[in-house]
């Protein structure tokens, strides 16, 4: 289940890296390459400083080839989908992939023995690095960096799943709880601020 | 001692990223990504490269911690204290910061075995790399590439260190050489060039 | 003779960060800086994903030192020879660089047990990373994510490597196709695109 959603939010991710870089008009070897950046790079820089080595990618070879597809596939569904639909159904995704690549974080600090403040810290990064990364190679500064409510998300999920396992709670329902809860509050903050960036980190509009 | 050094450069480094982070009207979640990876940024690289597993800060969390406050209490300081006198004091305070950050790269760097030029570059990455990756997601041209006489100071005090080891010298005299020698390096320049960038590495004012 | 080629295609991509950093207008250590991060910055993020440790020019401090040579080198050489045979040089050597590295790149990741896509992709970062790195600090959006013949010739190469490996094929033999491959393409790229920026992805000058 867990490791369902975490592919998902990686072709999601990965597809927010192809709308910057159709944007940005690049060839078919930038549009890889945004892809590949904004879909693992959160997690690659997350192993690194964890010291898990070699990063997660290098052993699952499933998540390159899942960038690669969702290239290939979004050549067709942007031309396919209405505008309208494709952004609404991209943004909850985007929201989805978020919840799940922190809790995924979190865990996996906690798993190497991190403190409590350290494990937040790699929920946010793997929630939110590849998006930074992402804007850093489109010229952009991070979006992240100006939309509060994207990170701090992250950041509530992270708190909750290191508080529930804290005070004695399940590793399951600590889990579900983070995803829960950062999800809730991304959508909630989608839901009440209409006027906020369409995709929160993975937008591909310019702050006027 | 060199321990209370380097949680003051931490706080610095952290502060001159959080200028950065005001002048982009970057909201409470930039401030502190903006000043975690000024503090933290350039001896992340450092361990990375040297091997060096996990990073200093996944173990402890009193740099995190440290950012976090600093973040909170700049927030007042920046108000209550006159401009001017803030200034100069950052400055100062930034070169402490700078010398301290020299040291402890080069001798983590001799501790693992690193050759001369390599200890001495790692000193550079440390004292200089947070800042080089503040101005990135600030989408500047690093202003250490630009200001010579703060990466010279680096490079100088990195010399004398391997070179006070190579000779002979007692590691605890080659570290305040190394300390005193960047410093005042620093300080001179300061000195010297009052049209230079306020914080050298850490400005953020522009090169018209 | 690889290790020749490899320090070759390490002085010439440092020569294109020079070109860079002269561009920007920027002093001795921003020279220094943009010249060390074009030439090992894609060999480092290799090392770093693959869990290689130390990086490889923390133990051969050949590389730094051939860096700071090619810099002293630089500043006679610029003058020295005519505008128009340096360029055509300097494309023809970034290209014999370009295809050194994809191959040691594919070769790293195969000895440490990468699957196949993996390998293409490790060869790709080796040959590309240092020149995304490169503009990145110059604040351009990456060149190489616009000439899709730069990188296509590493993805054909590494195809070429791991392929012929996989059906049986000598490893020497593999690594001098993966060579010739990329290097053909490479330079057919630039036989048949005159108006292609000068360098690929070393290029100084902007797309208009």
């Amino acid at each position: 289940m867990l490791y369902f959603l975490d592919l998902m939010g990686t072709a999601v991710f990965a597809f927010s890296g192809i709308l910057q870089a159709r944007r940005l008009q690049m060839d078919g070897f930038g549009v890889l390459v945004l892809a590949a950046v904004t879909a693992i790079g959160g997690g690659t820089m997350r192993d690194l400083v964890l010291g898990v080595q070699p990063v997660f990618w290098v052993t699952e070879p499933q998540y390159l080839l899942l960038i690669v597809a969702t290239c290939v596939v979004s050549l067709f569904l942007v031309r396919a989908s209405s505008r309208h639909f494709a952004r609404k159904l991209l943004l909850w995704a985007d929201a989805v992939g978020l919840a799940t690549f922190t809790a995924i974080g979190v865990n996996k600090a906690l798993a190497v023995g991190a403190p409590p403040i350290v494990a937040i810290s790699m929920g946010v990064l793997t929630g939110v690095g590849g998006g930074v990364l992402r804007d850093v190679l489109a010229r952009e500064v991070p979006l992240v960096l100006r939309t509060e409510i994207y990170a701090t998300a992250c950041i509530a999920g992270g708190v909750v799943l290191t508080g529930t396992l804290y005070w004695g709670g399940n590793h399951h329902i600590a889990t579900l709880a983070c995803i829960a809860v950062t999800l809730l509050i991304r959508l909630a903050a989608i839901q009440w601020h209409w006027r906020l960036p369409v995709f929160g980190a993975g937008d591909e509009t310019k702050p006027s």
